[in-house]
């Protein structure tokens, strides 16, 4: 079949015929386009990239209605959370124009001609300039905030590149209606037309990522999907980066002290946690470290009250269902294994919750479960740090102590750190503020990226430096000249600021 | 054989026997011992850091007689540069210890706990922590610069990693001197022993880069040579940073009023560029674009007879003179070809042109000769920017135009810029200041990285992002917490700066 349907995840039922998949000469097509397009796009530098982005956020804005009525269609996600991801993205565009406007992703810098301990050296200005075409992959579980209108797209745009996103099959009358959104937004802001193109299909994902046209990837979604992507990237003969974030456990501990003063208060925000978008958030926390003992059983008797009573969750594809089963199957006969609510029609799952022995992790450590599944492990006193250094890294690493617990903490931390992108303290990771000092990102296999997906540093991604050497004014960047300066830059070594 | 020995590159015959081979076990022990030591290094923060990199200076300078001495022995390149090399590699261990002091490279961010347009933010703070033991691999041409105390080195010891170098076979025993001094700036410094290993042979390459404990590579070499550790490197089940400085032609071009108004000024300049330290720099000019006609002659001209006229010069080991004679061989014979004074004993060769046509290059681009020798390409007028188009990248470009040719400068630099890491006008390629507006760096082949490995912003390469959130004071680096800043840090999104 060649052709994407919209499929209603309550009921499994198609909705509408939507898109065609994209053939390997189309998606050749959009990205000369996009290269093309490209080209005028960089040379008019940061005004016209704040302007595009600017528009994004105008016309993602102006279609919120829509977004929202057929996202539900499309994810079963909840009106509220529909309106809050069209709320981020638009956030997102306007923060990241801001970015572009304030230069310093640009990391200008000039070293004027001089005598130096190494002999004369010549005038030399560095900036950061765009890659070029990058690909953007649509994940399911964000349909905007990660897919067509999400961080990869805006950063691409920030660093002045162009962009040939992959839609997700999950929502491709999402997609369609959010890239009509950039379209637009890139003809009110006077952008060269085919700055951003769309194309559908897996036969598409590899035509993409292997063209030659193509100079990196950004892709949020499973372990297994990024490999298979990073392999094809590998195949190529110039090597490109590739940007994936992934998978993890993100695990979250609950010291003995912080489970004797508030195990059932945490037990309620963390069941809030990884029910919440049915639990299909790549920040969720799938593993818990829990006290044994009566502080412990008590957290875990409040989490699995909660759990049991959940209302079943309905997932977001057929494939997301089916793994989720198939991932908690085994589950099932297992004592300590709970369930909620049974679920109903479509792609509808109950919550569940396993609770193991902490000792068993260093030989099997569990897998990321997508989906409203939480494994809680009992450790015995003493032993946390030592679970800890067992575990494979992710995204992020929870601790929930008490104020007076500084030394356990800071081990905790010190273990911790190198497993994780993300510390979290007293809280819950879900939730991925869009902000300066954020990171979202971690060791290998929750990314394979030394960089965050979410934030300002992200344009970071799609940029190299080039250095003028003795170049006349006349073939710098603007923002390399000589005079007052609109960015942050160091000049001679040291750091200034404008104005 | 499982001993290497120092051969005089200008007798080729073996100096002494200086060094092991080092097995996969003993690879084993050095890493691990550097990832323990690379946790205290890392808890004592940057004085420590900045302590070992101007104690790695003072320790190579105070052994700057016997360098030279044994350098002379073992590369057969000049004293003068032995010497130059020292005082870049002391100089670039200083400036990296001013650059941890700064600390603008942490990229210290603080976002407060603040209500956002998104709802209330909770507190985070993002800073750039050392990716762990780093592998650095010693190269044949920078017996010290981009070897054991080189870039990589003093950028993965200011990143705050520890380091194990693999030494390059061509000087044992000058690596095993520059280790010394390492060593011994490391004890000085009061830092852990064992933060900087050494190891020896080709079996020692692979063990090295698939180590688990090795978190990235740095590598200064050949294509074939960087394309099998990069294969060795993707072998591995975790993904890891491998930053290679390979090839490229680094084409320098001659406008038809350059060519007329300083024709042979230019050969002059352009011959000293490749045939300086025996032709083996990997910004050498492989390919010179120069006008068909009258002008373009009297410029070939001149360069043939100062080719012509260079007396042999030695190269670093027998398989580097070897590629050089084969790459060359085919030239012999073609018309256009010229040498230089016939070679003597050792590994010694004749500095060789060769003219050819630049139609020819879209089809065959030549490939990177290292050694003395240059291909000069004619050009039709008008044709240089589609000649430009046609060739794979490389870490620079340079042009030679007049000051008046405003337009075609502008051109050409459009050309030139997709295609290299530095673009230098009316200079030479050769000679990379250690500077912060240095690039050395370029699209692939040159590199296979968005990084630069000189200058320092090579750090970068090995750091990883972290975000702290609501964590309380006592568990985060000094360089995050509330209060007056000795570094540069973006707090509530604005970048400020200290004091």
């Amino acid at each position: 079949m060649n052709r994407i349907q919209s499929i209603d995840p309550a009921t499994g039922q198609a909705v509408a015929d939507v898109a065609a998949r994209s053939t390997p000469a189309e998606v050749n097509t959009v990205v000369r386009r996009a290269a093309d397009a490209g080209r005028s796009y960089e040379r008019a530098g940061r005004p016209l990239r704040a302007a595009v982005l600017h528009a994004a956020a105008d016309e993602l804005e102006a279609r919120r209605a829509r977004i929202v009525e057929l996202g539900r269609r499309e994810t079963a996600l909840p009106e509220a959370r529909l309106n809050g991801e069209v709320s981020r993205t638009v956030y997102q565009a306007r923060l990241f124009a801001g970015v572009v406007e304030e230069g310093s992703f640009l990391e200008a810098t000039i070293d004027h001609a001089a005598d130096t301990p190494m002999g004369p050296g010549p005038d030399l200005r560095r900036m950061l300039v765009p890659l070029g075409p990058v690909a953007v992959f649509g994940a399911s579980n964000f349909p905007l905030a990660f897919s067509v209108p999400g961080g990869d797209t805006v950063s691409a745009l920030a660093a002045g590149c162009p962009v040939v996103i992959k839609a997700h099959d999950s929502h491709p009358g999402l997609s369609l209606l959010a890239f009509e959104a950039l379209e637009a937004a890139v003809a009110a802001a006077g952008a060269p037309a085919g700055l951003v193109g769309l194309v559908f299909g897996r036969e598409a994902a590899r035509a993409l990522v292997t063209h030659p046209q193509i100079k990196a990837v950004g892709f949020t979604g499973s372990l297994s999907g990024g490999q298979a992507l990073l392999d094809a990237v590998n195949s190529r003969p110039d090597p490109i980066p590739f940007y994936g974030e992934l998978a993890g456990l993100n695990p979250l501990v609950v010291t003995e002290s912080a489970a004797r003063v508030r195990g059932p208060e945490i037990a309620t925000g963390l069941v809030g946690s990884v029910t919440g978008s049915a639990g299909q958030l790549c920040t969720k926390p799938n593993l818990v470290l829990v006290p044994r003992g009566p502080d412990g059983d008590k957290l875990i008797t409040e989490a699995t009250r909660l759990i049991e009573t959940t209302p079943a969750l309905t997932l977001l594809n057929a494939r997301i269902a089916q793994a989720y089963e198939e991932d908690t199957q085994e589950w099932k006969g297992q004592a300590g294994a709970t369930g909620g609510v049974p679920a109903g029609a479509g792609f509808s799952v109950s919550p569940r919750l396993l609770e193991v022995d902490a000792r068993t992790l260093a030989q099997t450590p569990p897998k990321e479960c997508f989906g409203p599944a939480l494994i809680v492990a009992r450790y015995d006193a003493g032993t946390l740090a030592d679970v800890l250094t067992a575990l494979p890294a992710s995204l992020t690493g929870t601790i929930h102590a008490e104020p007076d617990e500084t030394e356990l903490v800071t081990r905790l931390t010190e273990v911790l750190r190198p497993l994780a992108g993300r510390l979290v303290y007293n809280g819950f990771p879900t939730g991925v503020m869009v902000a300066w000092a954020q990171h979202h990102g971690g060791p290998w296999p929750s990314t394979n990226s030394l960089h965050t997906s979410v934030g300002p540093t992200a344009v970071r991604r799609f940029v190299r430096p080039v250095t003028w050497q003795n170049a006349p004014a006349a073939v710098l960047p603007e923002e390399l000249r000589d005079g007052p300066s609109a960015i942050p830059r160091r000049v001679d070594g040291r750091l200034l600021l404008p104005g």
